[in-house]
């Protein structure tokens, strides 16, 4: 579950602001939490606030079950000393399970986020915004971009460390995917407000373990924007996991 | 002057926690702000302390002179509508005049930057790092990843509010990347610490408005650990402005 919570768009009885963003989070994730496996929390709609949003996440890190994973949506990574800074932030200091990378600055820029035991990096390898198709879809050789990210990085960690984001809207790709890494954990945002469909992502992404982390964001966070928000996501979230537990 | 300050390597004198941050920086700011163009903030180096370090660089670019350009060296990117978040964050709450951005998302990733006035977004194209070789020199048709990183994102903005990261360790290629992108600003980080020649990088790099923002971090800023570190990387900015001045 994403929690992009943002100031304008809080429900009534919300305050618009850093306060307002805790209470809006506590009260969504008491509501979800007995549906969700996972929060991803996306760090851009943190810091719009700066360190009065930074201090938000960290008071939402608190208010999430110890048993249920979290990710930091923060797509970062930069050269090896500069990636372990990040690393710490996230894993140490903000006690993460997990971050999203972005893959272009290669193995130094992953590196020093595998080295945190049982921690796990989530790499960009197919995304689901139209822009994957700039550079990540290229052709190389007999691949494209994405699946020589899939290939080349799967070397540098393993499936107990290493997810990948592939985007729900591209299924049919999925499959293909499969074939490079058929083991790792898929993040899968773009079910929901973005419009991918969980069938078809279960049918191409799913393996033996199932191995697969689907996301809703807005979807379920803003059900509803009145008082009610938090119940109306609880009611979204059972809703999903309902769905989702067809295909276990 | 890349302010990539860390707890750990405080001088003398220096506490090693937030506080000691903002005293470090402040004085190292006033010690170097006449030979420096351009601050560039490392977030990492501030997202190890959390929230507090947020702060720690909110009150850092308020000792910047008004005149002096600021870099949010961020690495951010992401689909549209959290780009614009980003874009929010750095270029409204935290009033930095640019960022750089991966590339590896695409046109929606970057474009949310661009619709700001008088801000600049600086592109990764080819880093100087290790790791660059993984992706960013995968051959692509006649080109590599990179050369089409620069080729397709130089009609998404104009020189007047893009950049680009190259890293001066391959001066060699700057004089092709000049070929695609004969215009725009280059940020080249690594000379000084990481080994890049400032020769060369003016050799290849150099345009007829220069376009060259050359970076130096650690070889500055912990010119010396002791009581007198902020005369220091006063005297090591001079003599590296000094060196520079030569070459316009």
């Amino acid at each position: 579950m994403g929690l992009d919570s943002d100031t304008r768009k809080m429900p009534q009885g919300i305050s618009q602001d850093a306060q307002g963003l805790i209470d809006f989070n506590k009260a969504i994730i008491e509501a979800t939490a007995d549906y969700a496996v996972s929060y991803k929390i996306n760090t851009a709609f943190y810091e719009t606030l700066g360190a009065k949003g930074w201090d938000v996440m960290e008071k939402t890190l608190e208010f999430i079950p110890k048993n249920i994973f979290t990710i930091a949506d923060a797509k970062r990574g930069d050269i090896g000393n500069t990636s372990s800074m990040y690393a710490r932030a996230f894993f140490e200091t903000l006690n993460y399970d997990s971050i999203t990378i972005s893959p272009y600055m290669g193995h130094d820029s992953v590196g020093p986020f595998l080295e945190f035991e049982g921690k796990w990096s989530i790499l960009l390898a197919l995304t689901s915004n139209p822009g994957s198709q700039d550079f990540q879809t290229l052709k190389t050789g007999d691949a494209q971009v994405f699946e020589e990210v899939l290939r080349k990085s799967a070397t540098w960690g393993t499936d107990e460390n290493m997810m990948y984001v592939v985007g729900a809207t591209r299924a049919e790709e999925l499959s293909r995917i499969r074939q490079i890494i058929p083991n790792h954990f898929l993040l899968v945002p773009g079910v929901g407000a973005q419009g991918g469909s969980l069938e078809q992502v279960v049918k191409y992404g799913a393996n033996k373990d199932i191995g697969l982390l689907i996301n809703a964001s807005r979807s379920i966070i803003y059900a509803s924007s009145g008082t009610d928000f938090a119940e109306a996501a609880g009611r979204e979230a059972a809703k999903m996991q309902g769905e989702m537990a067809r295909f276990i």
